[in-house]
């Protein structure tokens, strides 16, 4: 590692004008005089703590062993997880923060500062030696902050063809405006970023070519598809060789729902990711951040403990380079400040009560629960050998075990004319979600409807039969359906149990209804 | 009350062109399925519940009338703090939230909005029926919100001549500007404020007559200056008065530190407020919100809990016209979502453990502190009968006891050619501030150097010295100093502490400073 040198890329000539026009604290000058000992501060505007109402706050967090990560039996991973439910037999450990601290090891501030640098130094090995950790607010919020602190109203950002709805949302009131690059089963295509950023026509376009490109690069919302380190390179390669122009946004919430390649169980051998119970073996199991290759500072990345400790914290950390992280502290100062402090607190208690090994044995144990979902609905799809899947090097799989294929056959493929409604998925690697398509081409109506309008009836019909999915047509960023042939759905694995028989239910209820909305094909 | 008549008032006609570009949210049309019973729902995008380490969290809060509402002996009631926060007899409730609530009290996600709203529906009983509550992440947030809802670039907000400098800065990189308004003793004057926008030139100013005030009407930071339902009222009606154009946002977070006039203690009569243990006598005592005139839907008022609770809560509410609320939900949909899950659920817990009676008695016991405080404060002033105060109807307060005001003088005013520094003081009936005024006309400097930076060499000799006061400089909205020849220092007397001599030598340490600083006069 060494430390960015701040000439080898002027990054302050990419900030927006409202980045720079931003207040330094005015008190940034007369720090120096807070706090020193036997000083009288008359300066503070903070009520009194003695009329704080709480004594003290606590919580009995699991310990951090408390789910398995050898997936030695699915079945006795499973039975342990519904005991856990039924809550009878979870293991706890106290923790607590009093109001005054009394021991120099109690938590202050700076305790999870300390935390979070440590995380992101071992986990993601940046580049360089003096990036900065910088609390946020969790990373819809960040993402807000960062997009006005980098573009400018009228200039584009570069993101997936699928993609995380309320990113583009904040994005939009600014003008700021999303550029869709084509996606494989990789996520974004480096090869159409290329060609994007080459061929740029800034009259054409009616924008300058962009210099933001927003990246979900694990698991990625709404698609499951994740980016691998060569593709990361190519892409890392392309920011680099365009001048000093371009910016990568990493906003990696499933980067520990790193589940890996499906394995049907009948060709399952043994799991290689879930036997890893070692700290060093569990870290170079996993895709690694873009920080890893970043020695240009570059990348903000966005870590946030929304999937790890729970999503109501709005509690997470950007790293990045110091220049970057003192504009997003000044952006913080005037709208959400810190972040709150009880969460701070409560998940600073337990992170410090499981200590920093104990947090990535708590991380693989949530991996294997995940994968243990991941495999349950896959179970119910069918690897169809020789069928394409919906991109390149995507296995072809249906939503079926081949018995209940041969009864709902409607969503199998014949062939190329596509005769029948064929809907392949991403064969999801990380994260929560299944990227469900639709094709349109054989409904009655397709040559008068819109996909969208498709899709969205047939969302309804859906709902009304029962089952929701997430619409596909909320994940497109530009909502041009000009060209669109196919409906999509997303399909969320993170809450599907095997104990109930909701999967199979609706898998049943969804052949049926589409059967009938394609006019009985 | 009645509900406000949307056509009375064009609203929509007033939102900043970023806020009407704010999306809808897409799931909008679709929410009806949501929780419909025994629907399959594959659609959310949440992490599973089971792998939230949380089994429980919980607090020990203190009992509503921890503090007393009597002042009969200010002496007891004080030794009585001191014991307090010696901890050892502190009475507390434990609350606990679950993971998973089980019976129907239990906490949900509906209850705080319940709560909040029956508290500004009795506290502040606003003029018309549907008004909407909103919960923000504190109002510096909420501000920061509503400033870019209702504003355009190149506008301008009408504020107080010296007001809170964060929500300055928050307006400053989208180009909105501020136009301070003239103050007295109650804050923001009315007839200044009338002649501002009578003779508003747009050509000269070089932007539109502006359409937004903001206010700090309790206890202004840094001023601490009230204003009363009457000058609220001319305020109010001059917007009515200017066609369908302004709107006040009431940002108030001092509202329950209403500590009312300062009587010197050989003055004292019986302390009218601290008497009073009865929820209906204790509401009329408070100079009433701006909401409470608000017939027409014109005000935003920004509640939180920072000072009645905890800072660190980042957490408030909005209460306004359904309109403004439904874009500022839009404005959090992007950006922080919903505020902290664990602030939220313990701050309930104790509203609910509490009871709304019981909230309002630890108000109660709330303002009887800083009442306290107040006094021990201005304990150190002295009355000085014939000299004027700050603006007209001020009393004139020294900050010395007689006795010391002799030894002192140097602090005293000397008829109106003020041969000597004179620094009078706003005396504060709300909040946690006192506002002092330092006349540099006599310092030796005062032709080449600007106000602002003296007052900034004082404060640094001050620091130097051992003494923290609030630069004033930083409140000032413009931060033109071409005409000031004085300099200000915002001192904050809520953790002034009888206890210890602080206040006592701070005064001494102050004393000697300025007497050096001013060439020895």
């Amino acid at each position: 590692m060494a430390f960015l040198k701040p000439e080898a890329i002027d990054l302050s000539h990419h900030l927006s004008d409202l980045a720079k026009a931003r207040h330094l604290s005015p008190l940034k000058g007369l720090q120096k005089y807070w706090g020193r000992p036997g000083i009288i501060s008359l300066a503070g505007g903070l009520p009194s703590p003695a009329y704080f109402p709480f004594s003290d706050i606590s919580a009995n967090i699991l310990v951090s062993n408390s789910f398995p990560v050898e997936r030695k039996q699915e079945e006795s991973s499973f039975s342990w997880l519904w005991k856990l439910l039924g809550a009878d037999k979870e293991k706890t450990t106290p923790v607590t923060v009093p109001k005054y601290p009394v021991r120099p090891e109690d938590i202050n501030l700076a305790t999870l500062q300390k935390i979070i640098k440590e995380f992101s130094d071992k986990v993601y090995s940046p580049a360089y030696e003096n990036y900065t950790c910088l609390l946020h607010a969790g990373n819809t919020d960040a993402w807000s902050k960062v997009v006005i602190t980098l573009c400018n109203p009228g200039e584009g950002v570069l993101v997936s063809k699928w993609t995380y709805p309320s990113a583009m949302a904040a994005m939009q009131p600014f003008n700021i405006k999303p550029v869709p690059v084509e996606i494989d089963g990789q996520g974004m295509r480096s090869d159409a970023l290329r060609t994007l950023l080459t061929e740029w026509d800034e009259a054409a376009r009616g924008m300058p070519r962009p210099r933001v490109i927003y990246a979900v690069p694990i698991g990625e919302n709404p698609t499951g598809t994740t980016t691998r380190v060569a593709r990361k390179k190519e892409i890392y390669q392309l920011c680099v060789e365009f001048g000093e122009c371009i910016f990568l946004v990493e906003d990696d919430p499933y980067f520990v729902l790193q589940e890996g390649e499906y394995v049907p169980k009948s060709m399952r051998g043994r799991q290689a990711h879930t036997d890893i119970d070692d700290e060093a073996k569990f870290i170079a199991s996993l895709e690694p951040s873009y920080l890893k290759l970043d020695y240009q500072g570059r990348i903000i990345r966005l870590d946030t403990f929304s999937k790890t400790i729970a999503p109501g914290s709005r509690l997470g950390w950007y790293t990045c380079n110091p220049m970057f992280a003192e504009r997003l502290e000044r952006a913080a100062e005037t709208s959400t400040q810190a972040p709150c402090g009880f969460g701070q607190s409560l998940v600073t208690a337990t992170l410090q009560q499981w200590g920093y090994e104990g947090y990535i044995r708590w991380l693989q144990g949530l991996r294997l629960q995940y994968t243990l979902r991941r495999d349950y609905f896959e179970f119910q799809l069918t690897v169809a050998p020789g069928t394409a899947g919906m991109w390149e090097g995507c296995q072809g799989l249906h939503w079926f075990r081949e018995a209940q294929a041969q009864r709902h056959r409607i969503l199998q493929r014949k062939g190329d004319d596509c005769p029948i409604p064929f809907s392949p998925f991403v064969p999801p690697t990380s994260g929560m979600f299944v990227w469900l398509k639709i094709h349109f081409d054989q409904h009655p109506s397709i040559a008068t409807t819109t996909a969208k309008d498709l899709e969205m009836k047939l969302w309804i019909e859906l709902a009304e039969a029962g089952v929701l999915f997430g619409p596909g047509s909320m994940f497109s960023p530009t909502q041009d359906w000009s060209s669109e042939r196919s409906g999509h759905f997303r399909i969320s694995f993170s809450n599907s149990e095997r104990q109930n028989d909701e999967m199979t239910k609706s898998v049943q209820i969804f052949g049926k209804v589409i059967r009938e909305f394609m006019g009985n094909l």
